[in-house]
């Protein structure tokens, strides 16, 4: 039996985006001035983003419309196929159904297009002209510069100075798709040159390289900033892949047990994961149960060993304080291949699912991943990503499981990116050169104990 | 208006593959044995492919069925998307309707999956358990590897040794599925050690790499060899491309004036055009007359400037004698970044098209296909491989051309791949360190003058 592919006719592309917080039965604990302390208001995030997209990000609505301009872009790779992997149930020998949605067929080759498209779009709306934004292994920071150049909007880049140095390939394709890549930390501000002058060779993190997005856009009135994952605007974008995997679902007669995501700062899991749990929510138990499991690098444990806290999204503590499972905003991941998932936060609505006993969390270390990834690139001929074969690892694993227990659950995990980027980690697997990564025990206690002190607002 | 998308369902994926030999008005002058100069017979070919790929070499029958198992393979990818351009007409500004068939969404990220999935097929049916076969950048090389992964096929690899060294992620791809990749020349061979004693620091060639992959095939009876473009099977596979954009256009409610594909050996630009071609042939006149133009870099202008006579399809001459337009075995074409079009030869089909008058040829320059190739990511999201940019450029001349003379003709391309693997070629180009290349014309003349003498058979 071969792989069997699901694709939806566009016009059944979704038309709204899923908006779990209409749901939940506990509302979202909400996000704080740093200065007061306070809850943030509209105004607060105006400096950075156009109204619309703040809307969306404190918008309790269920079903928010999917603007047509932003649609017609998506049909250049969405609907996105999803696939019943019967080669790899079949190496397996798991009496389990494996279902994978496959994200790698964008432009970028992931599914951060997803929501770079509107942001770019609702942006260009409000007649912005400039947009200023962060980037790790640069997935991001290649999909904001794709959709810039479809909306005539001059995207500048800061990415994370080793990835900037090793992996010049994704900021070529920044740079072909028309937009300006800096190294981060930066001499441009005052957050860059603050790191310089303690240390002129700093490798940069992600929450620094946020620090000087933020900074450039808080500073010059002709340029928002934009994030590509957290917040809940951008979760929102990532739930139409849910919602044609539960489209997909009926059309192959099933309905997934299990739900598998890769998570660094919670996008693309939320994206297959929060159109189910919704579903569930409103059901009242009469839905099926399902579970879902949100898998991290064992050296990046946000979910898995993170505090339950308010913590700032950038080290140099410029954006709001968000209730989140975090490492501390000074905690630097080490240098792991999965350059998507090293983020010391995770996004508050999937941590507050977490909370909510809504979803499990798992983790694993690179060089098992890559087995997993090798494994599946072996039968299903896709090469995922570093970061999704996080995902194809616990796919793997709950298949197993069903195995030594007889049992033949529905198995779903988001394929969110090719690996086309990142042979040379695959080069590294292949010639036995890839070694697991831990994090340094001393650094997290120190960046937790760091965590801002912050009263339960009343 | 924004770029439109015609998918056609996976019930209408074409069921056989068009052979053109059907429809030829002059028949394809036949192969020589290099030893007797006398026409070629199914039994030579033997020691290297299983008689099923060498009937459909010397077949003239004009449907040849898919089988089934190898269409639900294709299934992961195919039927592939044809696409309006409409983004790109509005930058060019030209009242042409500019189509591409995208080849990129194969998990290889090209259009040699289509030939490499039935060559393992077959050979898989014939009892064959390991194939030799040779790959310059690497599509190829990666495209057999990916096969070989999913019928159990051990798959040797020889690289031109410069792709080898200096483009590690298509070799790290073979790897991932499983094949093993040796650099050419190698010291497994004679034809490899010959040179080397000579040369230790050989960069190879692709013709040298065809040598050490026949070599090995010849001279090990459990192993058959596979070529990934010029033989008349590998073409005849690659024309599901064509019938597919022929049902798309019926979608479209269009027709193509102009029908574009980039050559190096030949079988993409056979892909798209051949069934367009013999629609033509068998029409007598009453169908649509079409123009049909394959592009060549000028670097290595195999049909502009190529000889038509009968040569060998490797350096060391252990392949049959075919008549061709060549630029003599011994040529070596400089080391531009489209490395899929480096080759001293042209498919034979595709040379008698070109003698028949049937098909125009043109050749351009990397820096000008660049420069087409990074407008056409930015109005339409995908970045071409290096290859493709040749077709992308001669789109774009064709539109510009469209008008200038105020003529609203339809224009299809096929973008036979994603540049993904190829990123280093669009930094140089970023950089401004893309390099136009020419040939060695003492070289050129040098190998002209080396063809064999071969007299006309009777």
């Amino acid at each position: 039996m071969p792989t069997t592919k699901y694709l939806l006719d566009e016009s059944r592309m979704p038309r709204h985006w899923y908006n779990i917080a209409a749901d939940l039965p506990v509302p979202l604990p909400p996000p704080l001035h740093p200065g007061t302390l306070q809850p943030l208001g509209p105004d607060d995030l105006a400096p950075l983003f156009p109204m619309s997209l703040i809307m969306q990000e404190v918008s309790t609505e269920r079903e928010i419309e999917i603007p047509e301009p932003i649609r017609e872009v998506f049909r250049l790779w969405r609907p996105s196929p999803l696939f019943r992997a019967h080669r790899l149930e079949k190496v397996l020998g798991t009496p389990a159904k494996i279902y994978y949605k496959y994200e790698g067929v964008s432009p970028a080759g992931s599914h951060k297009p997803n929501t770079a498209v509107p942001q770019a779009w609702y942006n260009a709306q409000a007649g912005i002209k400039k947009i200023s934004t962060e980037t790790g292994a640069g997935q991001w920071g290649s999909s904001l510069a794709f959709a810039g150049a479809l909306f005539n909007i001059a995207v500048t880049v800061f990415q994370v100075r080793i990835s900037y140095d090793q992996k010049p390939y994704r900021r070529a394709l920044m740079e072909t798709y028309g937009a300006v890549c800096h190294p981060s930390p930066s001499n441009l501000t005052n957050s860059g040159r603050a790191v310089l002058e303690k240390n002129p060779n700093h490798p940069g993190s992600l929450g620094l390289a946020i620090s000087e997005a933020v900074e450039v856009a808080a500073t010059n009135d002709d340029t928002k900033y934009a994030l590509g994952s957290v917040l809940n605007h951008v979760l929102l974008h990532q739930t139409i892949v849910g919602q044609e995997a539960m489209a997909q679902f009926e059309m192959a007669g099933d309905d997934p047990d299990v739900i598998i995501g890769c998570t660094g700062g919670g996008s693309n899991f939320a994206g297959i994961a929060f159109p189910f749990i919704g579903q569930q929510l409103r059901g009242g138990g009469k839905t099926k149960k399902r579970r879902v499991v949100a898998v991290e690098p064992a050296a990046c444990p946000t979910l898995t060993l993170g505090k339950f806290a308010y913590d700032f999204g950038d080290t140099s503590h410029l954006t709001p304080l968000v209730k989140m499972h975090t490492l501390g905003s000074t905690f630097t991941p080490p240098g792991f291949h999965a350059g998507g998932l090293r983020y010391h936060g995770m996004a508050p609505l999937v941590s507050h699912l977490k909370e909510l006993g809504l979803i499990e969390a798992s983790a694993y270390h690179q060089t098992e991943c890559f087995d997993a990834g090798v494994l599946f690139a072996r039968a299903e001929g896709i090469v995922p990503a570093p970061e999704a074969n996080h995902a194809v690892k616990a796919a793997v694993v709950e298949a197993l499981r069903c195995k030594a227990e007889g049992k033949s659950e529905t198995i779903l995990f988001n394929l969110s990116g090719h690996g086309h980027f990142d042979m040379a980690a695959y080069s590294a697997y292949a010639a036995g050169k890839l070694v697991d990564m831990d994090y340094d025990q001393a650094e997290l206690a120190m960046a937790l104990a760091g965590l801002p002190s912050v009263p339960e607002p009343a």
